[in-house]
């Protein structure tokens, strides 16, 4: 496959994206049990296959919302430990011929490396692949599933308010394009961790991707590591995201509902927050809940 | 790493797997904005590594919850095509000597194929590869992406109830027994499409896990392939969810949440029935909707 021209900075291709398709309208029978069967127009969540290579070289496929495809690859390659700054990438390009006939699907997407950035030897056995919600696979063993950050999450001094995260489950749907029309998404949303603003929100059928593409924007504005914030999360906390936002540097990881144990583990480990069943005006907090604080200092006088 | 003990049958070493933890206790911290944090004692869903070889070479890592770890690898292997028959595996066992001191983790399993059944050849960069929550990890380009079932589903002659379909989200959360302690999982059940009675039912951090683990309990069983079953899922219903039910010759795929847009392209192709938001007594149904009577052939007199 010949890439589709030459090579073009980050942001004029990531413009490109905005034209690709993220909701699909469809034929849908709505059926209740008793009564006739109607049809109507339904929206559907956009799902695409992506193949990610770096530097020519195939790396993963994920199964992906279509758009913000640059920042999911620039996110992925974030939690992967391949980049951590802007200048780490070159460029990135969708690769022209994926079809028979030779028609671009803007299913392909080529990331090349900055100079003396090089991509780590996986191994034949290691080649690192994906999935719409992993970050996981492409692990051919199990002590290759830990990767290795190279920001301090321990260190980050940050202390946020609970009544401040208690209010970002509301933000975060708010800023949510798509989910309002399919219901099929997840989310992912970097706050500001001391006024409660959104610096990004991203959708995605999987969660890891919609993290990954939060990443990737905060990687292309030089943004990290990205102290001070935290990431607020639509689903599960999983051990793959508490891994995602300790790439990062991001020292607060927050989500609707559960975490899994080994989230909570990896998070202890590695002096990450992770607050859990964020509804109302409580939660769960596993890990370092010392950063998060219920009573504001003029009540409690410290 | 050496094997554990001699071969087994599957079955024997199943009940292995009910040693296995699939909760874990953890302090957490309950915070809410404006009162004092109370600490207490709370449950996890368990999540592990577990890597899955097959004739001794790794072919995979998913992040799972662990237990009914042998049906997870057999399921896997009927959702890539490589088995589809009891016969088809020999026997399942852990390999001893995971960690640095030897010690069995309970992660690390090896499935002998059955005689004369062999690993299709995936090639050095296609190894296969899934997370906790996917079925396409490990393929290096979007053409390996779809698999080809050897059951035809839109062969099936199944018409279901919307009645009986609108019961099943209620039987699915019933059987679960993990989630009423920790909320943090997913299920996934087989149900008989004519009675509505439970065939199977998992749990899993991964949907795909969950799904997984109910096609290789039928494979156990001799049930492949499911005709005349629904499989209902407590997520979204995706690509992937799709691919596996059609893998395991399921016709009618139920989810409590949306579908993805190629979940229901798929579908469509492969002439299976997606029904979405299955909640009270309604449904949207995406796919091949004469599989679903929504009003009892007396009350239409058809």
């Amino acid at each position: 496959m010949a890439p589709v021209a030459e090579p073009r900075p980050l942001l004029h291709v990531a413009t490109l994206l905005s034209m690709r398709k993220r909701v699909v309208r469809r034929r849908v029978t709505r059926i209740t049990a008793g009564e006739e069967a109607t049809v109507r127009e339904d929206h559907l969540a956009a799902e695409e296959p992506l193949e990610i290579r770096v530097n020519g070289r195939p790396l993963a496929v994920t199964m992906r919302t279509p758009g913000h495809d640059v920042e999911l690859a620039a996110g992925f390659l974030v939690s992967e430990g391949v980049v951590r700054s802007r200048e780490d990438v070159s460029t990135a390009r969708y690769c022209a011929g994926a079809t028979v006939e030779g028609e671009n699907t803007y299913n392909v997407l080529d990331v090349a490396l900055g100079p003396g950035v090089t991509l780590p030897d996986f191994g034949l056995e290691r080649s690192v692949y994906t999935s719409s919600s992993c970050g996981v696979c492409g692990k051919a063993s199990i002590d290759a599933v830990r990767t290795r950050s190279a920001f301090d999450v321990a260190a980050d001094s940050l202390v946020v308010d609970a009544g401040l995260v208690a209010t970002l489950p509301d933000k975060l749907r708010d800023q949510q394009e798509i989910f309002e029309r399919t219901g099929g998404l997840h989310a992912a949303g970097v706050f500001d961790g001391t006024t409660g603003e959104p610096l990004v929100v991203r959708e995605d059928v999987g969660r890891h991707n919609a993290v990954d593409k939060a990443v990737g924007w905060a990687l292309e504005q030089g943004l990290l590591p990205l102290r001070g914030t935290v990431l607020m999360v639509s689903g599960r906390a999983s051990f793959e995201l508490v891994q995602k936002a300790s790439m990062a540097g991001i020292p607060v990881l927050a989500a609707v509902s559960a975490p899994s144990s080994l989230a909570v583990e990896l998070a202890a480990e590695l002096g990450l927050t992770v607050a859990g069943f964020v509804r109302g005006r409580s939660m769960s907090v596993y890990t370092c809940p010392e950063r998060v604080r219920s009573v504001t200092p003029a009540a409690t006088g410290s």
